[in-house]
């Protein structure tokens, strides 16, 4: 198993990782798929575009899961004093994990697609694993 | 292939389920990964933060998934005389599998993951699988 | 790997992909789970229900997604002269892959499960890959 670290810098963020998910890869010998996987419930993953023609995809696309989850309630995790029950909510609605078939040892990703780290709760360390299945 | 089988005890709840998962997990001999799956269309999987610090945000996420896709509609599922297309909505939003890197045979989540099941139209009972992969 | 390519027919549609996966699934031998995988951003994947009883289901999925995530912004996507931001954020709350337990060298889907591709920019001509892991 690959890893990675990176600090975010934002409180909600997409970054783009996928360089270093080819550089954490694994041998890959036999193998046909990776898994990126994000250990933390406050941030996510997501693959989506990348690209000349597509730079703001990513941050349209963090604009609109915080419109799409706003900070109003009713939450009763703020009652445990954390203030981002709506944190969790946003990486619930990406992936944990992302499963990547392998094309040539190389991630298999579509013409446009790239890797994005989804931070929700920032800046903090996020720590993110490759794996090879 | 392992699987557990429970009863859900309301219409929308999210139940820690990782003791089950990790207990119907295969020998795991050479393998890498887990991969927990809900074969149902109106329930999911998720992992969230679960623990101290972290009781209610499961419910805060039930809660904030009802609110997303509320029951106004139109809809067209209920002609079928099914009140329930929005739990078919708020189960797609969910995963209908988890991929979970294996670390010493054991779930290699991070330090405040569980897994979830997300019942969005219990009670009902709900069999999940897990796999080694 | 195996694969596939359809062209779907409206801008929003999900189409009931199954038989298309199955044919497309590479020898499994020894294998234990498949990979779904799309490589498109404005596109993705989901397991829901079809058949008899859930004749509506998936066109009421799509129209919720188009209602969860309308066309109102801000945007800056656009800008870039394309007119599909929605579109790349509809697909990412789809999954770019799916991970489904093999039983028997067959899809080991619940009763009522179906894979059904995702459109969300269409028409369009859509690949989709099968991997046995």
């Amino acid at each position: 198993m690959g890893s990675f670290t990176l600090r975010t810098s934002a409180r909600t963020e997409l970054v783009d990782v996928t360089d270093r998910v080819r550089a954490a890869l694994p041998e890959t010998g036999g193998r046909s798929a990776a898994v990126v996987f994000c250990p933390h419930t406050t941030a996510g993953l997501v693959l989506q575009a990348a690209g000349d023609g597509a730079r703001f995809v990513a941050s349209d696309l963090a604009g609109a899961l915080d419109r799409l989850v706003d900070e109003s309630g009713p939450w009763r995790h703020t009652e445990e004093g954390d203030r981002n029950p709506w944190s969790h909510v946003r990486s619930a609605l990406t992936a944990s994990s992302l499963v990547i078939p392998l094309a040539d040892g190389d991630l298999g990703l579509g013409r446009l697609q790239a890797v994005f780290l989804c931070e929700f709760d920032g800046p903090r360390d996020r720590t993110i694993t490759v794996t090879a299945i």
